[in-house]
């Protein structure tokens, strides 16, 4: 197979169906969700046999179970993945909506409208459920997608593109609207990343170094999902149950999502209070303290923390922790060794809760609320692509208006410039 | 000297500076806005003294009247930047806006802040007016900027950087949120482009070669302004009136700026009442129509297209010309041969402007308006520091707004996650 030829024929499809979705109706689009929805029901049975083929060869290859895990459909999640296409059918439709229009002094009205990114391409790893609900997305948002999962959940992601294109037919929409790579030559990736006469947007899923990798080789523009190093400081005027409540929740909820709390700043004047409780809290669930000195001297057992340690995205039962004396010492700390994904300040306070959330250069800042609520469902998005740790174009929790753009438009009757 | 360590400490001390910028009031930001103006023309005559010296150089160097027209301070245009400056402190602070604010079901409530993007990187040539410009449109939104200009302005540029050192202290506002590079060594650009670590957005202005170079090369987010292929479409529904009007001003009120017509489609049904006249008016005023096969049997002494034209940016007294038969083949076209800057469509019938406005994917789409409108005073944005032909981020004009991001803020009161 000739890699470059194959992807830039999936480019020009891409392309060139893109211009049609851009325009489709918002009834042609929610017609396709349903169909794929239904169909996906329909078909449970045969999915679950065919990923049955990826676990049987990712058991051979020795892969861990946290990754068969991933790569697993059951009856459950393809009941959750058709809910959640049904989900997307019923959220408005963003395309073609107005915004901000005005009349000038020369007589022309001013407006934004919004309108499909055009071209998407999706790189991922294991969650075959990736590549419906990012169709999904794509197709709301009037876009058509590339889709590249990865190569241990080829035969599923290749049935699902079977029920895809079904569905498109369905709904009249070109079949070229949703691709998947039939190869899983990594020379396809390296082909999707510089097709910048195709391609709009690169949206990379997976670990941080695919994510590190693909963006410093891409040409086409991404959106980054890089690590969530999280912090909550608890500030001199924290109310303490509060704090330690959130605070357990933001780091025992779950530990393996990108909104966890990985680190935990405190104030000094209210340090010898809460930090105990924490430690027997921690102590109880087996999670680990990584202190720094003054910590360690507070708190006996707790191991020191290296400098390291604070731009630690642990993904498990650790947690680094440092006192502070100020907020701005914290705020100084956070800005520094974050990964800028999402941090809490628990105060009653309302000057520092503005300063923080003022300062802290973060994709989500939050004041007295669970790190863990920094997602596109809990923020109302009705949908999620990735969360964005980037400052450019989006930022946090991605949904539907993050694969969109805004063109200016005009309206004139006859206006000329002098 | 050093570049890369040079660039290093330059990148590093915008990065220190923009904490600090990002968090200025409004008062402190208008004061440096208002003390620059007033310097400006206090020192009027000191700058045109310096100016002379560029221009001196530039003269030796046998640069072509345009360059020099460009590069070149008077009273009257120093004056004009002075008035841009009082213009740009009247317009509201973008920073701390808070939009979109819903509470949601799990009682936390969400917003979205607007906050800058951090560090700019400006990369120009010639116009030594941007420095100042640029200057006064980060420190409005609360970025820190590192001004590259060319090595044809470099005395200018110098002296500007003094005027405008000696406002950042008068405002409180650390010297490091405004730095020019002091070396023309092109080297400085390569380190500019790929510091991901110190700068958030690379914003070039010149030439398509300089931007393409860039754009290719850099490591940093890109805004790109690349050429200006604009089209008008005259539909066969169009007042001829109007449309003579608007298509002679499009393309003769400036023929150097990139929202000048450069081609213009015309629907067959009216093309005999249209053209002629047309060809009437740009033959008073020594244009050239290169036009398809169709347009020179219909006037007599135009010169046939070839397929480059219709992808040229003439930026001079030639226009390209095309006759379709409907206005799918006017959108279509458009869409293939256009830079995706601005296009205009010229009718009286409102199902062809939706159409039209729709479908074509441009950064402005117009309707019974001259193409010359596309820019940022125009569309009411009070001030602009480039126009984007990209759809990511920002697109079309670029004022205040497109040199921040927004942020989600979540205010609780001890919520957790279930």
């Amino acid at each position: 197979m000739d890699i470059k030829k194959y992807m830039r024929k999936v480019g020009f499809t891409a392309k060139e169906a893109s211009a049609k979705i851009a325009t489709a109706t918002s009834e042609q689009k929610n017609i396709f969700l349903e169909n794929l929805a239904e169909r996906i029901i329909n078909h449970t049975n045969n999915i679950i046999k065919t990923n049955k083929e990826d676990i049987r060869i990712a058991t051979k290859n020795n892969s861990d179970n946290a990754f068969i895990d991933r790569l697993t459909f059951n009856e459950s999640n393809i009941k959750l993945m058709a809910d959640g296409l049904l989900k997307v059918a019923k959220l408005n439709d963003p395309i073609g909506e107005t915004l901000n229009k005005r009349k000038m002094p020369s007589g022309i009205e001013v407006a934004q409208m919004r309108v499909p990114l055009g071209v998407i391409g999706m790189i991922y790893e294991s969650r075959p459920n990736v590549t419906i609900d990012a169709a999904a997305l794509a197709i709301k948002s009037g876009n058509s997608i590339i889709l590249r999962g990865g190569s241990e959940s080829i035969n599923t992601n290749n049935y699902l593109a079977l029920l895809i294109k079904e569905s498109l037919i369905t709904a009249n929409i070109p079949e070229g609207t949703v691709q998947i790579i039939e190869t899983t030559d990594r020379a396809a990736v390296t082909e999707m990343i510089t097709q910048t006469d195709f391609i709009d947007v690169i949206i990379p899923r997976g670990g941080k170094s695919l994510i590190e990798k693909i963006s410093s080789e891409a040409k086409v523009q991404v959106i980054k999902h890089l690590d969530g190093n999280c912090h909550i400081y608890i500030d001199e005027y924290a109310n303490i149950e509060q704090a330690i409540r959130i605070t357990d929740n933001s780091k025992t909820q779950r530990f393996g999502t990108c909104n966890t709390l990985e680190s935990l700043i405190v104030n000094s004047r209210i340090a010898a209070l809460i930090l105990p409780e924490i430690k027997n809290i921690f102590d109880k669930k087996s999670i680990e303290i990584r202190g720094c000195n003054r910590t360690i001297q507070l708190i006996p057992g707790v191991i020191n923390a290296t400098e390291d340690d604070f731009y630690e995205e642990y993904l498990g039962p650790t947690i680094s922790c440092k006192i502070v004396d100020s907020i701005d010492e914290a705020i100084h700390h956070i800005n520094k060794y974050s990964s800028a994904h999402t941090e809490s300040i628990i105060t009653e306070n309302n000057e520092n809760a503005t300063k923080f959330m003022r300062e802290i250069d973060s994709s989500s800042v939050m004041v007295n609320a669970s790190t863990r609520f920094a997602d596109g469902f809990e923020y109302g998005l009705g949908a999620e692509i990735g969360i964005s740790t980037d400052k450019f174009h989006a930022r946090g929790p991605v949904g539907l208006e993050g694969l969109t753009s805004l063109k200016y438009i005009v309206f004139g009757s006859g206006q000329i410039r002098t």
